[in-house]
C-alpha cells in the first residue's frame, strides 16, 4: 500500500472510507449508505482528521439527500458531529451554498459533484503542501546533511483525502531524495502517532516512535530540527487548535530555537474566529483514556485539542505557500 | 489503606516490598532474601521512585552480607541497576562509608540498622517536606478559595518509604482541612499516574486524571495554581531530573505564572553533579510503550527522565525547608 491511498472513495450509490479506529492493526472498510452512517463515521472517528472529517461530511449530505432527508436535517446532524474542526463546518456552509442555488431536480447530482469536488481539492491541495514544504527541509538538511523532523498525532494521508498536510513536505522530502527522519508521538490519548508510524512504515520513511513526555528532552538534545504539526482549526490571527499537546511541543521549540510549523488547507483557516480563545474543544470520553482507567473509577477529563498561540508559529504552509500566521487575511480571498 | 502505609518492611532476615507493577489493580507483596532479589525489584521497577530505590538498595546491601555476598559486589550490582535517580548512589555510599568502618563481626548487624535508619530518615524527612510546602499551598486557598495542583509521575508515599515528595504538601492540606484538587497525569509510558489517582482516591482526596498531552491547555485555561513534582537527580545548580514530561509541564508553567516546585528529601540532590547537563538519562526499553506498539515493528526511544533547568523551578522543598533551587549548597552539610 503507498502513501498515495484514497482514504475515501465512492463506490456506486455508496461512499467506502478505512475503518482508522482498526488501523493500523487491521485494514478494515465501511461502507456508508446515508447520513447516520456518515455521522456516526466522524462521531466515533473511523475517519479522522480535520481534512477528511471535511470531505466525509461533504458525501454525508451527498448520502441524506439520496436517502430523501432534508437538506436541513442533514446539515444539522453532521454539523454536530464534532466541534473543533472547522473543515466540517467549511464543507457543510459550501454544500448549502451551492444545493441552495440548486434547482430541485438537480440537487442530488449537484451534491455527489460538490462532495467530489472537495475530496478532488483536497488531494490537489495537499500536495501543494507538500511541495511548498519541500524547500524548508531541505534547507535544514543542506546545512546539516539530514533533517529530523518531529511530528504530533496523524496529520498524513489517513487524514485527508490523500497527501496528508504535516506529512505532506516529509513524503515531498523523501522523494527529492533527502536524508530525513521523523520523531512520532504516541499522541495519546488515541494514539493516532502509530498511525503515523505505521504510515511512514509503508513508505519507507526512517523514523522513530516516542511518549509524548519524551518532545521537551529530545529538543533540549538537540535531536528535533523542525516540527511540522496539522490543524484542525486555525483562528484569523494565527492561533492554532490542533490535537491536544502540540501546544506543550511549541513551547519546547520555541526554546530550543527550534522552527514550528502548521500545514493545512485554507479550508482550515476560520477567518470568521477572531483568535484561539473562541475556537471550541471538544471534551471527549475518559474512556478513550484506556480500560486501566476505567477499572480506576477516577474523574478523568478528556480535551482533544489545545491551541497553539500565533506567536509560537514560524509558519503556516497551505496550497498557497508558506505563511507568516499573523498575515492569513491575505488569503480570504481564496477560502 | 491509609496513605501511611510503608513501602518496605522488614520481615524477620527478609525484606517485604509491595509489587508496583501490578498496584493499582492488585496488591500484591515480593519477598526480598537476598542480592539478586533487590537488584531485580529495583530493575524491574518493583520498587520504584528515587527514595524508595534508596532505601531498597540500602536494604540489598543488608541482604547481600547476610548471605555471604562481598560488600564490593553488593554495591556494584545494586550501583547498576538505574542510572538516574542519586538516592541509590547516596544510599550505597552511606552503606560503604559505614560498613568500611565496621568490624567484620558487627557488619551484618550494622547493615541492617543502617538500612533501617535510611528507610526511617525518609519517612521522617517526607513528613516534614509536607509541613514545609503546605503553606505554599495554604497561601493559594486562602487567596483563591481552593487550590488546583498538577503533579507527574508518581511522588506519592508509594514512591518513597513513607508519607511521599511532591504528594506529601498535598497530604498535609487535606489535613488541615483545605479545599484541594489535583490534576494527575497518566505519565506515559509507564502510566505511574495510575498509582497516584489509587493514592488520592484512598485518601479521599478529589484528583482529576488526564493525558500528559493535557496540561498545557489547562495552565493556558488558568485551572492550574501549581505544580509540584517529585525528583531523581537535582544537580548541584538547581536542574531536575525528574520523570520523562516534567519538563514540558515546567516550560507551561513558566508560560502562565504558575508556580513550579520540586519537592525532594536532600538525599536526592547530588552536590557532586555541577549541572543537569552531568545527569545521565536513562534509556528503557521501547517495550514500555506497550504490545499495540510492539505489533508495530517500528523503531521506539524511551528515555525514561528529562532535565528541568533551575531557572524554571520557583523553589526546592526538601525536609529542611523551601530553598530557591539556586542555593542548594546551603544544604552539603545536610547531605
Amino acid at each position: 500500500m503507498s502513501h498515495t491511498l484514497r482514504t475515501i472513495q465512492e463506490d456506486g450509490d455508496a461512499v467506502v472510507i478505512l475503518d482508522q479506529t482498526r488501523l493500523p492493526h487491521e485494514t478494515a472498510f465501511v461502507i456508508l449508505r446515508g447520513l447516520e452512517d456518515a455521522a456516526h463515521a466522524i462521531r466515533v472517528m473511523q475517519v479522522r482528521g480535520a481534512p477528511l472529517i471535511g470531505a466525509t461530511a461533504a458525501y454525508g449530505v451527498a448520502l441524506a439527500l439520496q436517502e430523501g432527508c432534508g437538506l436541513d436535517e442533514a446539515l444539522t446532524t453532521l454539523g454536530a458531529t464534532r466541534p473543533t474542526a472547522v473543515n466540517l463546518h467549511w464543507a457543510l456552509a459550501r454544500m448549502r451554498r451551492i444545493l441552495e442555488k440548486s434547482a430541485p431536480a438537480a440537487r442530488r447530482e449537484t451534491a455527489w459533484n460538490e462532495a467530489r469536488a472537495i475530496a478532488g481539492e483536497d488531494e490537489v491541495a495537499n500536495a501543494a503542501i507538500g511541495q511548498y514544504g519541500l524547500p524548508l527541509l531541505a534547507e535544514i538538511a543542506t546545512r546539516k546533511g539530514g533533517v529530523n523532523v518531529m511530528t504530533h498525532c496523524n496529520a498524513g494521508w489517513l487524514a485527508t483525502v490523500a497527501n496528508g498536510t504535516a506529512l505532506a513536505p516529509i513524503y515531498a522530502a523523501q522523494a527529492a531524495g533527502l536524508d530525513i527522519h521523523v520523531w512520532v508521538s504516541e499522541t495519546r490519548p488515541r494514539n493516532q502517532g502509530h498511525l503515523t508510524a505505521w504510515e511512514l512504515g509503508q513508505a519507507g520513511i526512517p523514523h522513530t516512535l516516542i511518549a509524548d513526555n519524551a518532545a521537551g528532552l529530545l529538543m533540549m538534545q538537540g535531536k528535533v530540527d523542525c516540527v511540522i504539526v496539522g490543524a484542525d482549526r486555525i483562528a484569523a490571527n494565527g492561533d492554532t487548535a490542533n490535537k491536544i499537546g502540540t501546544y506543550l511541543k511549541a513551547l519546547a521549540a520555541r526554546e530550543h530555537g527550534v522552527p514550528f510549523y502548521v500545514a493545512a488547507p485554507v479550508s482550515t483557516i476560520d477567518f470568521a474566529c477572531p483568535s484561539g480563545a473562541h475556537i471550541p474543544i471538544e471534551e471527549r470520553a475518559g474512556a478513550e483514556l484506556g480500560a486501566a482507567v476505567a477499572k480506576l473509577d477516577t474523574a478523568v477529563a478528556n480535551p482533544a485539542f489545545d491551541v497553539t498561540p500565533a506567536g509560537l508559529i514560524s509558519g503556516v504552509i497551505t496550497e498557497y505557500g508558506v505563511h507568516a500566521p499573523t498575515s492569513l487575511a491575505s488569503l480570504t480571498c481564496a477560502a
